[in-house]
């Protein structure tokens, strides 16, 4: 993969019922694992690129050190593993858990390149099945009924929004949180109490952005098509490829991007 | 505070040079501890709502559980621990760290409310020095320097950015990645591996929205102002107020709402 903060491809557009495909760009979104010494101690999604000071600013920002004389020496990413980042402190200085001001940790086993992370979850998982389509029609409908059920309680601009949406477009049910993997998690989780599961001929709808995480919790769920009223990251698109899933993004305005997927959609 | 997604407050409004106070709302956001059985598993910052759902959806997405029959009992929110979920899992069905498809971990001492993670910084960290100004006109200026930044590489509508300016509203330098946090640490990190900390005369800008964990890497960096083009949570509004940094939101098209540390604001 590239070391450019943003990857090429070509993807479909649809604009009204019309398909064409492009060149396109979307960002790219990669794990870093973060270690002290051989111990890692954090895996992020981040965007390739200034690795080292994020690697510094995460250890400052997280409480782990407090000036730049505290790392010891940095190496990392190198060629052979371009998603770790080594540091060694300053001698007396350890890593204390109880310091870290968020309080989420890494396993040793996370996935170093995105391609890990994506055969990592294979293992598990098998690819979404093919026969459920959406017309193209249905997808430009889907944005309206979610801003609807939003307005009638989001007054702030702060909240996420996923949205379940059954195959004839009707609205299911909606959620939102400050977190948009969590309004996620909230959609799956009531359909799951509502015994609704697999969500197999279902459409998940996003108001932002669509990260690997999203896709992630849209396989683990069986839901065909994601769609994302904002941009979609690199290793969403490849997850979506990779398990049959459809991807859209820029779902607004009677247009919209498909990345994967596309034998789903019908103009 | 409310079980609502929304709190209202008396926010600082400025159009132009013109001040005035109003009543808003923003995004309530607060930690959710998730526990099976006793042992805390994690915690995530949510918008409070829809808790049991989110508990069984994490459950599901994350690979714990496969079927609503995997729970036995979900305990939980009350009253008196109100950000805290116990699920029981069925008999025989065994929490293997192994299966998490995402790779993190929660501590077991963090705060149970948005009150007590804003008291666990306080111990380590002195509220920002006050002494710091800025005008109004300088920081209507500021999302013009960042979107002209932003634009040079920014193709893809999937980037956030995180940007330091100083005391004259010169642009010293912007990072951008698909996590908002980490733009964040790319742009801290730079400045402390240039020797630039603390960051006690700079003003942060963010392209989206300000959540907690925003201020409190700026905090940690000894950033004054933080300013974002889009909402504030309500728990980085309660940061910036406990530590006495200012924390402007929707800052566009020469207006901006000033949500804490009205003070370092001159009209």
């Amino acid at each position: 993969m590239a070391d450019s903060p943003i990857i090429l491809g070509v993807f479909a557009k649809a604009v009204g019922t019309r398909l064409s495909k492009e060149d396109d760009r979307v960002a790219v979104e990669e794990p870093l694992e973060l270690r002290l010494g051989r111990t890692p101690v954090a895996v992020t999604m981040r965007t390739p690129g200034d690795d080292r000071e994020l690697a510094a600013g995460f250890l400052l920002t997280e409480g782990i050190i407090r000036q730049l004389s505290d790392i010891e020496k940095m190496t990392g990413p190198v060629r052979s593993l371009r998603n770790v980042i080594s540091v060694k402190l300053r001698r007396g200085l350890r890593f204390r858990r109880d310091r870290l001001m968020r309080h989420f940790y890494a396993t040793s086993s996370c996935g170093l390149c995105g391609k890990t992370t994506l055969e990592s979850i294979h293992v598990r998982t098998q690819p979404v099945s093919g026969d459920f389509k959406v017309s193209l029609k249905l997808l430009y409908s889907l944005p309206k009924h979610l801003r609807e059920a939003q307005d009638t309680f989001e007054e702030t601009g702060g909240l996420h929004a996923a949205a379940l949406f059954d195959a004839t477009g009707t609205l299911l049910l909606l959620r939102e949180d400050v977190g948009r993997h969590n309004a996620v998690d909230k959609a799956v989780g009531a359909a799951l109490m509502r015994n609704q599961l697999p969500l197999d001929r279902h459409i998940l709808l996003v108001s932002g952005r669509a990260s690997f995480e999203i896709m992630q919790k849209a396989l683990v769920a069986r839901i065909p098509v994601v769609a994302a009223v904002s941009a979609p990251s690199s290793l969403a698109v490849a997850l979506a490829r990779k398990f049959k899933m459809t991807l859209i993004g820029f779902l607004r305005n009677g247009r919209c991007n498909i990345y994967a997927g596309e034998q789903r959609v019908l103009g």
